[in-house]
């Protein structure tokens, strides 16, 4: 990630997020409705990825994604393929996790992005999406496809 | 918990989520804006709970939470101490944690509510309040407090 927090792609906002130290454990901040970049509430989730596991490429038509990563470690990849974006072709790799990239991630529609768990534990994303989940709203491609220039084997590896 | 999800305070709400399985990793719903007993989105933020931690007691004037235990599992104790309500001086106990209780519980303004971990791992609760923060929205109590019926550390050391 970039340490200045300026993605590379166009319309891509990282937020980094306070936690609130406790003895007891800490609480996370995720997303507050009075936040600059609060563009509505449709769906609040948790998607768990396994280690060793993808969970690659998405890419919705509507639907902006909020998303922090409150346990475990997580590797994002985001991919610009808009026709006219200033960043087409622009590829965004960031590590999201605590302490030190505990980060708010807003990807816009039209991005493809996937993820993978960096470490021996599961990663948990916590999403506050702005629309309700919709199965015609997104799209798919296989984790492999030659056309998003990220190669998430050698992720597992240990490389890139 | 009551196996039929009634709880016995009056406005407190239990609602099972799904867990959509995944061999990568689950899928947990949390909250959507279409939910039935949707108010309002205000704030979405996690708290963890360490091994053997009690966090307790807590009262909103006005927030609603809505929350989930994602990872790990947790006790949740509420109490009724509402002037005039039908369950005053009720106590609900629930054990929250996949995946046998991924439940959703909406606990209204006006009740006491704490948690404390079960187990040897750190829970972790994701809430969506109908409200953001406000530090003077909220009174507390300390955990062993005699005015609730309820002994945390009995919990700890495995009772109850």
């Amino acid at each position: 990630m970039d340490k200045n927090m300026k993605p590379s792609i166009a319309g891509l906002i990282m937020t980094p997020l306070k936690q609130i130290g406790d003895e007891r454990g800490a609480v996370l901040h995720l997303l507050r409705s009075d936040d600059a970049n609060f563009k509505g509430f449709g769906e609040c989730y948790c998607s768990e990825t396994l280690p060793g596991a993808v969970k690659a490429w998405k890419r919705h038509k509507v639907q902006t994604q909020n998303l922090a990563v409150p346990s475990g470690q997580l590797r994002l990849v985001v991919f610009d393929d808009r026709e006219g974006s200033p960043s087409k072709g622009k590829l965004e790799v960031v590590d999201l996790g605590r302490p030190d990239n505990y980060v708010r991630v807003s990807i816009p529609p039209g991005l493809w992005y996937g993820f993978s768990t960096r470490g021996e534990v599961p990663a948990l994303i916590v999403n506050c999406a702005d629309q309700p989940h919709d199965p015609d709203e997104s799209e798919r491609l296989p984790e492999n496809d030659p056309h998003i220039p990220y190669r998430w084997r050698d992720h597992k590896r240990g490389g890139l």
